[in-house]
């Protein structure tokens, strides 16, 4: 007897073109049945402040509402979207509101970290188990990415401000020549420099390139699309810089705007990273995503991974954080919660991670130790974590403690605010860094939260602060009321 | 035959009081030979902006004169004076200067982090070696500092939001009663709780107590001076609060003003710690600066230890650090230096220090690293360091690389721009992490830097590097000129 099939879209919103694939699992294997693809270029359609050009939103917005007919009868969990660097450079929280309405599903954008751990998990899936270490480079429209890997573990993980999209517009406005090909060149260097000697001194075995640049210039090179070698490519980019491209292949002559910034960008990664040779790999990011939706769905979520990394590597009290964590989600459940848009993101989920980690500042300093937190959880690198995430977690944690803004009710997504409540509360009850043996509930009452502590008048410095807790959580537009009544 | 003894001044300038202490050193021994003290009160003048009251401010300069004759004599190395809680908190950029010039010395100000240690520093040295662990507790006018340790090394340090000035200011403005005596006490008990379960679970055997309010409560309580225990300091809390101080001894006289709120605040250390019984230590702060002056003059520099440990904590790759360092500072070597105020802070040194943690940022990320680096070293609580020269790294840090803000030349003090200079070159000549086989060196005439590199023509990407460079250091108001002439 067989499973009943379960299907998953990815779709990757890279600044060059727009991916979706969907792929579909039976008796524990997965097989990719579709595959759509857009050359929308959103890249090349951002001013130097940021904007998306009006022509690339339109190509955009097409482009995600076909997808969107693809994806009807998906359920939200079997979907994710992720855009890269166009979408994160852009100031386009507008743009990313219409886009997830023109898509119907949420789109998260990621760091140039996360984008590498996805390339390198799509790749690293596709391909036959190496013996050894395997170097993987992904070349988009505005990043690109450096992986190496030892079986499906990444060891090194890298995004670098080198995109075909981006270096076309920058060297290659007067058109192509060895001039222009040259810069391009030197450039493309001079980023690799800083990562060059850590990445050869860690090695490789083997070599794959993914995205459409690898493979239109292994298809330019003698139509292979499977293999470039340094010889060859040396040619090209010579004759390039000479000829211009001189387009035969399909891939090609879809790139050939594109195609002399990609060929400079691989000559110097060939360059700087001493490669001789490279496989082309088919898949990349959007398979990536299809694995993680696979394991958040079975209970192995890369995230858990990386917060509990974080408590070790920032050596925190885990009895406490764990305390942290039961307690405010047990009050958590005595909370109603709304349905809100970023439907992917469950509170209790969010609530828990954010009490795992909301002491990581003590590493710092004991002083102002949340607002430590709130900056290590927004600028480091979290594998499995879309921007957002990280942004609220990272506001939970600055919020944890102290004074509360005034004008924060109008800033704080309701079911945030109602984490932020029960994380508060629980830190505020668990001073003594022990088990609470009082018993605790929560009821709300429109914007009244009443609170029931046992035997709360014979512990006044517990009323005392309470009261003080009082005053705090009037700018989330709640009014705490300390009941004598069990609710 | 017998040294010549040698001279160390350490100055506290705290919130409640200023001391002085003279020690001699001979045949590697250290005495105390001269105290002064001044019940200046700086914190009473402190109003709700953070300004220093006129009558406050001029307490605090003819203490100040009447110290700096007694320094006429000695060496700038020999002399430190250090301020805390009040003057980190007072907005006193302009006083501070007032307060050197009085002084005629240098003020550092210092962490809470940074003052706990200082005084662990000077109690530890002062009393028979332990057996086990002390606790030491250090009430002042605006904080007080909690260490647990274990001989001379500390191994818990916190300083509090408690002081005597402060509490009394805030709970005893109405006079003493039991009321006011009761709400110091709470606040001070809200206080600890955060501390208080992690003191107790490290645990000590014995218990010292420093600073007047511990002195002058002995005192009041029988006259001994040197001991403390819970029953006749719960009878006189009681006491205090019925009938106010009945000042008899000399001490509690003095301190009249401040005593209530000082013994509210221990009673609530007596029970949130569980203290049974506190010895009564003489020395404190200033004791533990002397140790510090001594420890820089003979090459055990704490500082030293401080960057050795950051560099552990945040898995720098000690090669590069110690590259870039050596590199940094024998380009330094070949700039003139100018004669600075801030004369305890050399600039190699600081490049030193500055070299050895600049990567520490890559622990959070590799994007934008050098701000966290800047973050890290800002936050962090770090022994040894005045805050000045943990300004001045993390500046360093911050601007290691990429573009300089366009106002800096004005910012920045002139030893300290050279030193930025040397930083950034080594960093930019070391991308490649491996020793330089290049010769390079540098000649400064006027504004303009001469740069001589061994066979620069040979290295196109150093040259793109080294010119981009050029724009760069424009911020700092200089030329720099990349000369084919080895000077």
């Amino acid at each position: 007897m067989t499973d009943t099939p379960r299907y998953y879209a990815a779709i990757d919103l890279g600044s060059n073109s727009f991916h979706m694939i969907i792929a579909q699992e039976q008796d524990g294997s997965l097989t990719v049945i579709d595959r759509v693809k857009e050359m929308v270029q959103i890249a090349r359609g951002i001013s130097s402040d940021g904007d998306l050009a009006e022509d690339a939103k339109e190509r955009a917005l097409d482009c995600l509402a076909c997808f969107r007919e693809r994806l009807a009868e998906f359920p939200a969990s079997s979907v994710r979207a992720v855009g890269t660097k166009a979408l994160r450079s852009a100031d386009n929280s507008e743009f990313l509101k219409i886009a997830q309405d023109a898509l119907g599903h949420p789109i998260e954008t990621v760091s140039g970290y996360e984008e590498a751990r996805l390339v390198y998990q799509g790749v690293s899936h596709s391909i036959p188990q190496q013996q050894g270490q395997t170097l993987v480079v992904d070349i988009g429209g505005g990043s690109t990415e450096f992986i190496i890997g030892h079986h499906q573990t990444p060891l090194l993980l890298e995004s670098l401000s080198l995109g075909c999209v981006t270096f076309s517009q920058r060297h290659f406005a007067e058109g192509c020549s060895t001039k222009a090909m040259n810069n391009a060149y030197l450039a493309a260097c001079a980023e690799l420099e800083v990562i060059s000697s850590n990445y050869r001194q860690c090695g490789w075995d083997i070599c794959f390139g993914a995205s459409g640049t690898v493979k239109a210039v292994a298809n330019y090179i003698d139509g292979n699309n499977a293999y470039i070698d340094r010889e060859r490519l040396e040619t090209l980019f010579k004759d390039v810089g000479r000829n211009g491209i001189n387009a035969t292949g399909e891939l090609a002559k879809l790139r050939r705007e594109v195609l002399p910034a990609g060929i400079a960008i691989l000559m110097a990664i060939f360059d700087q990273l001493q490669i001789d040779s490279m496989h082309v790999s088919d898949a990349a990011l959007k398979e990536g995503l299809i694995y993680d939706i696979v394991g958040r769905l079975s209970e192995r979520d890369i995230r858990d991974q990386t917060i509990s990394q974080m408590t070790k590597q920032y050596r925190v009290d885990l009895a406490q954080a764990e305390r942290i964590s039961a307690f405010s989600q047990a009050l958590l459940r005595e909370l109603p919660l709304e349905e809100e848009y970023h439907k992917l993101i469950r509170p209790a989920q969010l609530l828990h991670w954010a009490a795992m980690v909301h002491e990581i500042g003590l590493t710092i300093a004991h002083n102002d130790y949340h607002l430590h937190g709130h900056y290590l959880i927004r600028h480091s690198d979290m594998a499995g974590f879309s921007r957002l995430e990280q942004h609220w977690i990272a506001q939970l944690l600055r919020l944890q403690r102290k004074k509360l803004p005034l004008t924060l009710a109008d800033n704080l997504p309701k079911n945030l605010s109602a984490c932020l409540l029960c994380l508060r509360l629980a830190i505020l009850l668990h001073r003594k860094r022990q088990d609470l043996t009082l018993d605790v509930h929560l009821q709300r009452e429109g914007d009244t939260i009443k609170l029931w502590v046992e035997n709360l008048l014979d512990h006044p410095l517990t009323t005392k602060n309470l009261k003080q807790e009082q005053e705090q959580l009037a700018a989330l537009g709640l009014r705490l009321e300390l009941t004598p009544d069990k609710p």
